[in-house]
């Protein structure tokens, strides 16, 4: 008598993905319009030849900001998520201004988006023409003037911790804008550009950019340095505060707690933010 | 009765410039081709309303080299030369590519050819998929197999100092390949890329390409770390040193000497290199 060897069901894989996003229209799938999820899904429906896989990210980005160290994860059957070739197939599927850095078969209880601790982004600026650098036209934001640094690090302050960000997110119905800000602030890197580190258990929709557009304000002495923090207050969405650019923002890295505690993270997480978490 | 004023001829000033080589057929200026040179001599020309006045260069770059820290002079009338604002006029002109760091009047017998003592250029290269970032694609060379840092740097110790580098140069007829070698050396960057830094009073064409064509052979182990540095007493262009592509190369930097130095500098370099410096 034969026993049935037991069917294999998917196995889940973690991709790490880097973008330029200056020719996509943002993270999620839109029809018809060439998205990172949408080119993503396409390459991997080609290499299981059936209907594209459903692909999990830990940081939607919007229209034109770009990613280092993104996230997703993917189930697959197992002969394919546990092909060492998997990261060249895909690639070979890929354009070249999306890149798998590594896709490995995922710890068990891992969710790209839910089980991750927090998300760390940068925000680079040139302010001055002797800083520009043609090269990253397309990942530094160019600013006419010199900007102070020392004000706009003050202005940091009072916006780390635990907030209700409403003033710095686009509102959603019944969502909490509440989060809790762990790192935030500036530096001039080794060229002399401006540098805003920004890491968070998880941002609302817009909330880096107008992060970073209130302190480009106090940057350029428009606003005094408590400007920003006062915001906190609000409860609202601040109409004061303009949104920076996205092309100068970079999704650098996604932070994850030890293999042990990814599925206790997945329920602590679902129940925080309910609504709507990225 | 009036001293007439003394008529006051062109002033010449230094141009500090960067460029993403992607779109540009190279530096020099040749006709129905966009080239680094052609783009800022008509810009020049609608700044002077004039003929185009020609730009002097430290380092002629190929096709597809980009550069960061390209020095430049141009003879323009004192009212221009001096105008503060000029490298926002300029880069008004210019496209997105192509940006002047500064302008400013030279000091007296500054050549930015001529008075150079040297210039160093950098090669980065990805060696491996978990290493490529997108948004450098453009300046950085993708390579699918890891190389040899350790074999590579020994490589490079032979290759220091002056020599005869007809190996690694294109021929040209009754101009010296003799060069002095003052940096040649790999390291890892914190992002992991591999990055050759390499620094010469002057490089032959195709030179910084060819000895890393002939480095990256050794880092594969195709070659022994023996081999570039045997090449140097084969007294013409060696068959067997690939061309490195030109999209990983940057021309950094030009140094001079000090100001007080500048006109006895280009006597020197003049003499020794008459027939074909850059």
């Amino acid at each position: 008598m034969h026993e049935l060897a037991e069917p294999t069901g998917p196995l889940r894989v973690r991709l790490d993905l880097a973008y330029d996003g200056t020719a996509f229209l943002g993270w999620a799938q839109q029809p018809g319009r060439r998205t990172v999820q949408g080119v993503l899904q396409d390459a991997l429906g080609v290499l299981v030849r059936t209907d594209p896989p459903r692909v999990g990210i830990a940081g939607r980005t919007d229209a034109g900001v770009h990613a280092r160290g993104q996230v997703a994860h993917v189930d697959l059957s197992p002969a394919v998520a546990e092909d060492p070739l998997l990261p060249r197939r895909l690639n070979g599927l890929l354009p070249p201004d999306v890149r798998v850095r590594r896709a490995e078969p995922a710890s068990p209880g891992f969710d790209a988006r839910f089980s991750a601790l927090s998300r760390t982004y940068r925000y680079r600026v040139a302010d001055g023409a002797h800083l520009v650098d043609p090269l990253r036209r397309h990942d530094v934001l160019s600013w006419p003037r010199p900007l102070d640094l020392d004000a706009m690090q003050a202005a940091c302050w009072p916006l780390l911790g635990e907030h209700d960000f409403a003033a710095f997110c686009k509102r959603r119905e019944g969502a909490t804008t509440v989060r809790r800000l762990l790192q935030l602030g500036w530096r001039r890197d080794p060229e002399g550009l401006l540098e805003l580190t920004v890491q968070a258990d998880a941002f609302c929709h817009s909330m880096v950019r107008s992060l970073v557009g209130a302190l480009l304000a106090v940057g350029e002495g428009r606003r005094a340095p408590g400007h920003p923090g006062s915001l906190l207050t609000l409860g609202r969405r601040a109409d004061a505060v303009a949104v920076a650019p996205p092309h100068g923002l970079v999704l650098e890295r996604v932070e994850y707690p030890p293999d042990d505690e990814l599925l206790a993270r997945q329920s602590v997480t679902r129940n925080l933010r309910s609504l709507s978490p990225d």
